[in-house]
């Protein structure tokens, strides 16, 4: 079949093969993936329906649910970035008219709003200023005053580096019949975290931060109550890529399949992405989650303690820090994006700036995943000595 | 920070590192990635607003351009498998109550119709026979008819093996106003396809067939006359995710994006996808795009003349029939099912079978990317004599 059309030859680009610089990753995410899970993804590709891979997704279903600490049978991997498990959460539970009250204290608390609103809901809001947390009364304030059907908090706020705490949350949440909705995208695989006994109902993370992975596929996990809000749903999902009640024939083990029947072809899994985290997952369950939570945490004291020796503070109260995302105040007179540029291309360092409220008043610096090691730390200090000003 | 909640161990998975078994990939897709594209996949991430990233992205959606022979700026892969790509196509030009007139002559025309519905389309469709294609003439007819704001084709059904002609598509859908939305992804890269001249507006692709990458960042395209449907739309786009008004401020070179402006953040990105398919599209750009359709062409038809003299014939008529997919028919008294499984596990070849009307009627054969080679087509054919029936 010759075309007859001619093949317009100016569109041809000339490219040499793929020569990337070599960072070390200690912004906000992504985070140097570890390198047998590089080697993992490396794999040549099988079928998405091939009972070596359909084995793999078993394997991932388990290691996601230790992770996580939770039973739920649907807990799967998106075959997304976590803003793509993010919107899963919403669009599988939200149904127009629903009263989703979402905790905003920072960037993606915000992106649940847009979010959350595209699907219909009726978006309440309760905020703090960015680096703040949610006191349990304030929280039970505004359920009291919203009922809503779902209650949205960031376990993890990535954009300000501040913990929410959770525990009574759960509770709180059953006594108005609502549903929790937990944002862990930058604690999963770092900060403690207890789905079931906090009794979180929809939780979404992604890949690359504490799990030390390549991004792509991003863990999702919904408990038989938010099941049940699925599967009373008057309307389909409003997402076809993301509907759980076709994902989760594919992926099996989710109270969705009739028992014994055959896997359904869905999508095309992004294969190696789901060899890398099977693989960072496992290297977690083989480290053990309280030795891996204890080395986040350690390691981050080390470089509260190095940041503070060279003078700088830190933005969020102690208490509420996470172990894997420290926000550092910009000192005045500094200029924050000039260190940031320094740091790259003069130390192949990568560091993030703030973003809304605290754009550029912080830097954020995270030690995530193989990345959370006392030589990262090091680096960084280093390197900082180097390009601050004196 | 000691958890006061004991980790609850007995969710602890015990696993040995991966092993995959090693199989060539001649099903529907995947196909077997380029061992130069999992070389690249595997270097090590950098952040998703590096400098050196953004220069990749500019370089992938230049590839694309070229590989799908179109000027759009809106060029750009989207971070999910070639079905979230399909979703972006209709998510951010279907309105409610927009009439989508989508052309169904198998699986993939389905998930159209399902897909547009929860978008709030007025849905029409017309529909053929698993493995016929329209013709002109038909669909000048429905056109008229059902005055569509979109029309949806599917270049190349992957459930069929059939190629849908489009020449005359793109003025008969000028003529009323229509948007012509093409689904390729069975054809970019081993199909000829000239967008522009087509006067397609929208199209998607994925990356796991014709282009010899891993799965998981999709090829997505539109024309300026979608983007002006899009900039016009009274409602946001209700996927965020997929969201192009957003997508285009991160990738750049779209008409979205004021000029001079940064770069914002959106998502992060698939890295080691994307390096993987900048490498995949780099290798379809050296090798030149009439080179590599002719390559799929030359091997298919090795293939079909093996699979003849095997006694085997074939679904679709000659002219209609994919390079890169053949649709095998399963004779009378074979288990299409059984063969395929000896193939897998006696042979380590994966091939498909049928979906819908062509369930238990066919296998899918793939000769996609990498794998359309002579090489393959002998190893299958050998394979294939001893599995059998005499």
């Amino acid at each position: 079949m010759t075309p007859t059309i001619t093949i317009n030859e100016s569109l041809r680009l000339p490219l040499a093969p793929l020569d990337i610089p070599s960072r070390l990753l200690l912004g906000p995410g992504p985070s140097n993936a570890h390198p047998a899970v590089l080697q993992a993804m490396n794999t040549s590709p099988v079928g998405h329906l091939d009972p070596a891979f359909l084995s793999l997704m078993d394997e991932i279903q388990s290691l996601l649910r230790y992770t996580w600490q939770t039973e739920n049978p649907l807990t799967i991997a998106v075959s997304g970035t976590g803003t793509a498990a993010m919107e899963a959460t919403i669009a599988n539970v939200t149904e127009p008219g629903d009263v989703v009250l979402i905790g905003a204290a920072g960037y993606f608390g915000n992106r649940l709003v847009d979010m959350a609103g595209r699907y219909g809901a009726d978006v309440r809001t309760i905020t703090k200023p960015w680096g703040k947390v949610f006191t349990l009364d304030e929280l039970r304030t505004a359920v009291q005053t919203h009922r809503p059907a779902i209650l949205a908090l960031v376990h993890a706020e990535t954009s300000t580096g501040a913990r929410q705490p959770l525990e009574g949350v759960g509770e709180l949440c059953r006594e108005f019949g609502t549903l929790l909705l937990v944002d862990t995208v930058t604690s999963l695989g770092g900060v403690p975290i207890f789905l079931d006994e906090w009794g979180v109902d929809l939780a979404y993370s992604c890949s690359q931060k504490g799990l030390g992975c390549s991004p792509g596929a991003s863990p999702f996990t919904m408990s038989p109550r938010a099941v049940e809000k699925l599967q009373q749903r008057q309307t389909k999902v409003a997402n076809w890529y993301l509907d759980m009640s076709l994902l989760g024939k594919y992926w099996g083990s989710d109270g969705l399949r009739p028992a014994g029947s055959d896997r359904t072809y869905h999508h095309t899994a992004p294969i190696n992405l789901y060899y890398a985290l099977r693989e960072a997952l496992r290297l977690v369950a083989e480290e053990g989650l309280a030795n891996c939570w204890q080395r986040h945490q350690k390691n981050v004291e080390y470089l509260w303690a190095g940041l503070e020796e060279l003078g700088l503070s830190l933005h969020v109260e102690r208490e509420y820090r996470l172990p894997t995302l420290t926000t550092v105040c910009i000192p005045q007179g500094v200029d924050g994006k000039a260190v940031a540029k320094q740091l790259l291309h003069e130390h192949n360092i990568e560091i993030g700036g703030g973003l809304g409220e605290l754009a550029g008043k912080v830097w954020r610096v995270g030690l995530m995943g193989f990345n959370s090691r006392p030589e990262s730390v090091d680096q960084l200090l280093a390197a900082l000595r180097q390009v601050l000003p004196k």
